[in-house]
């Protein structure tokens, strides 16, 4: 049996049994943006990984080595802000080919280093090793938050607000222009590439949503709306009806859509790599919290639909329509080939 | 310039710059075998994290996943070990390639789970991906001690005695045996493969040797013990001087080297991967330490030599001639190719 059988998912659910050996002082183990690990009275340590593989996660001739750096620690900022809590220690990993520069390197810490000292991490440590084939980064982030402070998948309430911190989409739009080498010219193919290169992790905006007590659930969205809509619906043990009308859709998505024939509302739900935060908000709090964060940050908290008692994702379109919603999005051991962006 | 051009040690000097951002509440950054953080009042975290690739650390095709799974663990436990420290949470990333099979996987998540268990160890996340060519593990591994009892590099005193936990030498004529593909028949080539393939990280010796108040430096032997004795002189300021005749050599390893002319000492010195502690102990103080230690492990601790002033290592061979000892063992760039063992 080999992994596009069973799936991402399915291989974690067959090693993740065992894994917990003392439950002492563990608050969350596997199965959510980060482990919650108590360490002193009123804290909680958080802890999260993400490993980067060229030809799977970036292209090493399409990308600097500083935006590398940059999105390699990002993804792990976005794991501690959907947590809703303080990036604090960072540990990093990478595994260099015989034929990668040291300029490169130096770039690609320069552009980490640069984002760690934005967000007030330190980068503690790591391993320096060869590669045989590819650059592989990993980072292991450490943060803390207030215990009672903390964002999880399972918290959904049925009748909650289901809300977004920004545009979605553009990400995959700007992989879309990498991938196909066409040419980023002009502001708006500019901002799609960057969306995808340079994700700005919603730290503050995590820890807002985590003080303001109302926030139910949470998650960065990594491998698509949908998809991540379906982490926190299973693991909260409802459903979800989103407003397709009502998805942040940016101005540069819609020309994207409009040039290359498609439809910008599928391209929100099974974009991928937005790193924006997607969360549940208790429905009688929601116009406060929604009116405080735009005075706090200068942008809306998107509501895109409700929680819902049914088990199901559906989504109403424009046209008055509900049809359900799959989760789509990546799967890195799709049936058609290693990381490819699947439909399911 | 490439990494071949630097060495190793050359990109950790030229990346290690500029990565600590706040210094409050950080005892040891990069440098160590774990970076030491204050957590409460009386107890530090110790972190510390291993990268290991297919063709580079192992082959897939020469381990079972079960040894490459507690290999993965073990080399973290032995950082932690050299700390004096108690492991505790583990987090594991994994790139799989499309023709690894889920029973090699599950099989590697088995072994590093028993080894989890006989250590106490959480496995409390990770991440999973597919991987273009080779198969990829990242272990991160936390651990905790007593602000009083780390054990660092840097403490070593002229006049020390410098030790040991146990025979060198054997993980890396396992290795060439391995490599070779010459059969493990007979007891003693077994016991080389499986010092290769199993080392036993040295967790409860570490914390006997951190608690006993008089081991001023410790780190594991991962890169080979002059390479690794060479990090502790640095880290300290000192020299040392091994005398030869007092390096623990195992029965298995002398046969192997009378079978393959190879010279036991050179196997001792270069040897890499042992991941035996090695440490410096006052020297009014050793020989109780010594006797307790025997009582406490029914093994002995060796003492292989001495702290000096001199700032350099030499060796003194049983014929009485010293000479100068040079750090060998691994360099992950060195010149004549990636992963290469090399002599600098």
């Amino acid at each position: 049996m080999f992994l596009k059988d069973i799936g991402e998912f399915g291989l974690i659910e067959r090693i993740g049994r065992g894994c917990l050996i003392r439950s002492e002082g563990v608050i969350k183990a596997i199965g959510d943006d980060a482990a919650v690990i108590r360490t002193r009275p009123g804290r909680v340590q958080l802890i999260t990984t993400d490993l980067l593989l060229e030809r799977v996660h970036f292209l090493r001739e399409a990308a600097s080595g500083a935006d590398l750096g940059y999105k390699a620690l990002a993804v792990n900022l976005s794991d501690i802000a959907a947590m809703g809590g303080t990036p604090r220690e960072a540990f990093v990993s990478i595994a260099v080919p015989e034929d990668c520069r040291i300029e490169f390197l130096e770039d690609l810490y320069r552009g980490m280093k640069a984002l760690a000292a934005r967000y007030e991490v330190n980068i503690l440590g790591g391993d320096t090793t060869a590669s045989a084939a590819d650059l592989v980064i990993n980072v292991t982030l450490a943060g803390e938050a207030d215990p009672s402070e903390v964002l999880y998948r399972h918290g959904a309430c049925v009748g909650d607000v289901v809300c977004v911190t920004g545009s979605l989409g553009d990400s995959r739009a700007g992989l879309h222009l990498i991938l196909n080498r066409i040419a980023a010219d002009g502001p708006d193919r500019q901002a799609l590439v960057r969306a995808h290169l340079r994700p700005r992790p919603r730290v503050a905006e995590g820890r807002f949503l985590a003080a303001c007590g109302a926030v139910h659930a949470a998650i960065d969205i990594s491998d698509g709306l949908s998809s991540d809509l379906g982490h926190i619906a299973a693991a909260s043990g409802v459903g979800a009806c989103i407003h397709t009308r009502q998805l942040p859709l940016s101005a540069p998505l819609k020309a994207f859509c409009g040039e290359f024939g498609r439809d910008p509302v599928d391209q929100a739900l099974a974009g991928g790599e937005d790193y924006e935060l997607l969360c549940t908000v208790a429905a009688q709090a929601f116009e406060s919290i929604q009116d405080r964060y735009a005075r706090r940050f200068g942008r809306p908290l998107y509501p895109i639909g409700k929680v819902t008692a049914t088990g199901e994702m559906v989504r109403v379109d424009s046209d008055g329509n509900t049809v359900r919603l799959a989760p789509s999005g990546w799967d890195h051991f799709a049936k058609n080939g290693a990381a490819r962006r699947c439909r399911r």
